[in-house]
């Protein structure tokens, strides 16, 4: 098929109108289609529920089920430093759910500083750094306590470092939320080049730090992952210790919700957030820790489990993109990434397209994340960027929802070039 | 036996050789008794075992093993409106306990300010109001936010409401802490009159808030349980809907860390930490909460399993009673209460005797809360208040337990006496 760019008006009016006909027949079929979260389908649910079958909650003599141990059980602590190649001793156990952990974390640095420093709610027009199109929920976080978000572009292999090379030399600068790998929402990977470069940073802000949200960590779509450097390994290097907070969850694991989640920090830094804790708790919940445990194993028990994941997950990203290829491909109007991973598929659309599309959309009955939530503030500059979350409908159902995802993104296009 | 006031030099003398006789036989026992903290002993927690039991996690055709209900399921909310007699609308659901609640709440006044108000970092010198003695971890999360905490006597109907009156009359007082129900650690609760008269306050601050925490709003130890009046029957008589954070848990209902806290409030306050709640959560752990509507039905159920729990508890507490009674009465020189619930026994010694019982108890291997965590900062003015938690120890443990504390006691006041 033709670019759209090189259509002359009437191809265009007959694209339009064969398109809205095609439309017409989608909306007529009166559909209620969720794309717009990452919440796993019913089938990968059911593949924890052997987690609920232990009744015995003693480790080491202690009984699980009663008040303690602030930091988590030393077996979860185990399981996660094994997961995230740390020691154990850096491992911190969370709530049910990393935002938790993030928006604390961020809670903190307001309102006492970290590791000693003046607390940010005492510097005016502070900033923090967000690679985009990224997770709608760091913007939240940020937003709600009034920090500046600065867009930095996302490139194949992360976040283009030139860019954050120079504005961390801004005292202003606090820090930056990164998803290094599946990145939400376009599966990109951080290259070992970028995590190097990251590692070697050189902030004015002696207390900036990175939120490294390792929310995919082990969700992998192919037996063959791809492969993110342990930032830990090179943050001595350049004196740069205490400037990564890294965390991760279950959530997409076992129960999203009902799972478990950790942090991953230097010694300096678990100190630092043990003395809030101190305050907020007396533990998080132990029983599920060693549900988990008796569940998982080890890394390598989460990495299987992953598997069958991913066997549920693989048709339903490969059926969309398959579907971005045969009816968005060669128009010159949608670009996309092939993610080997993670839970998202970004499309862009031809600029000042996106808005419109999802209204299109939700006229024919399917739900997209809300257009503009990639980007700080729901502003996305150009207009183009579409989170597509494949993962919660049964395969007829999302093979039904693309189709009308292409359509509606035609239609959009056409509609634009037409003026 | 004869007053210690007023025996003679060498009868003092005499009875502290005996006193240090038979302590030294407990030393000699090589003994590690915990009466420090408000733990259920191994039998309470195997009350709740079949918590564990349920498979299916479906409620109103929502699965809720994946993302979703920010504030709660609705059958949990009723089982906690139903359980603190408010209206489910005015119940949120919050993470394992209600210590994290407590500590959220003050850290967004903080931050943020309540429903508009300025927020209290931007106001040099407030402080809280705390009824004491009181709950050493309420005091760590003032102590956190750098508030300045300032003591109001208990009475035997609640904290002494002439003082509290007068000191709401200063704007720079935030707030007050109350444990209304068996209180943390006398187990008083509150007189209706004192409810009443707490619902009516007229405080300078118009962000004044009291947190309620009802930890043990059903913990009766007898059939007949102590009654607290619902203080949001009475705030709308005053203006006052606003002023009370009502929070509990079923920490001390099913399992410590394991369980689901709750928050009751009006409707705005529902409204005002709910926007804070949105950036920091998904969910809490909705499987857990339905697992408790499962196995509570409703606060009738609740009722039903606490007389199991009072059945193990109250046993341990007529025991320790029954030895402060014989081993320490009419030697005026210890006061306690008889909590008719709770989970602790408030023993007052002759002022400057705490700690050094304290010390003797440790000697003799029985662990104590720390001596002066009962009050603000550590510092009990009087050095007169022990908290005892008679929960954790087996009976035959106890019993030792309580003898060693008695003579400890014993010797503390005799020391002092002899100067």
């Amino acid at each position: 098929m033709k670019k759209y760019s090189e259509m002359t008006a009437d191809e265009l009016l007959a694209e339009k109108e064969a398109l809205l006909k095609e439309f017409a027949e989608y909306k007529n079929m009166g559909l209620s289609l969720d794309m717009s979260r990452g919440k796993p389908g019913k089938d990968q649910l059911d593949l924890s529920m052997d987690l609920l079958d232990y009744t015995d909650y003693i480790e080491d003599g202690i009984d699980l089920r009663n008040y303690g141990i602030l930091d988590g059980i030393p077996s979860c602590k185990r399981l996660f430093a094994d997961l995230l190649e740390v020691e154990p001793k850096n491992i911190l156990l969370g709530p049910n759910a990393s935002l938790s952990i993030m928006f604390d974390y961020i809670a903190q640095a307001y309102s006492h500083g970290l590791c000693g420093s003046t607390p940010w709610n005492d510097i005016p027009g502070i900033k923090f750094l967000c690679p985009v199109p990224g997770y709608d929920r760091h913007f939240t976080i940020l937003e709600y306590f009034n920090i500046e978000m600065v867009n930095v572009p996302m490139t194949n292999e992360g976040p283009d470092m030139d860019i954050i090379e120079e504005l961390v030399k801004d005292e202003k600068v606090k820090g930056m939320f990164c998803v290094p790998k599946y990145s939400n929402p376009q599966g990109i990977t951080y290259s070992d080049e970028t995590v190097k470069r990251i590692a070697a940073l050189k902030p004015a802000a002696e207390d900036f730090r990175i939120i490294w949200d390792n929310a995919y960590c082990i969700h992998d779509l192919y037996e063959e992952g791809d492969k993110l450097l342990n930032i830990f390994d090179y943050l001595g290097d350049y004196g740069n210790e205490d400037m990564v907070i890294e965390v991760c969850s279950t959530s997409k694991m076992t129960f999203p919700g009902a799972g478990i989640s950790a942090l991953a920090a230097s010694d300096n830094n678990i100190a630092d957030i043990k003395k809030r804790l101190n305050c907020q708790t007396i533990s998080y919940d132990k029983m599920n820790q060693y549900r988990h445990v008796r569940f998982f194993v080890n890394a390598g028990g989460i990495k299987e489990h992953m598997k069958k994941h991913a066997a549920i997950l693989r048709p339903k990203f490969e059926m969309v993109l398959a579907h971005l290829e045969s009816e968005l491909g060669g128009l010159g109007i949608a670009t996309w990434f092939k993610p080997r991973g993670g839970y998202f598929i970004s499309l862009d659309v031809m600029n000042g397209c996106a808005k419109r599309t999802g209204e299109l959309c939700k006229e024919a009955g399917v739900t997209l994340t809300t257009v503009g939530a990639t980007y700080p503030y729901f502003k996305d500059p150009n207009d183009s960027n579409i989170r597509i979350a494949p993962s919660l409908p049964p395969v007829e159902e999302l093979d039904l929802a693309a189709r009308i995802l292409c359509v509606s993104v035609r239609i959009a296009c056409v509609e634009k070039l037409l003026g």
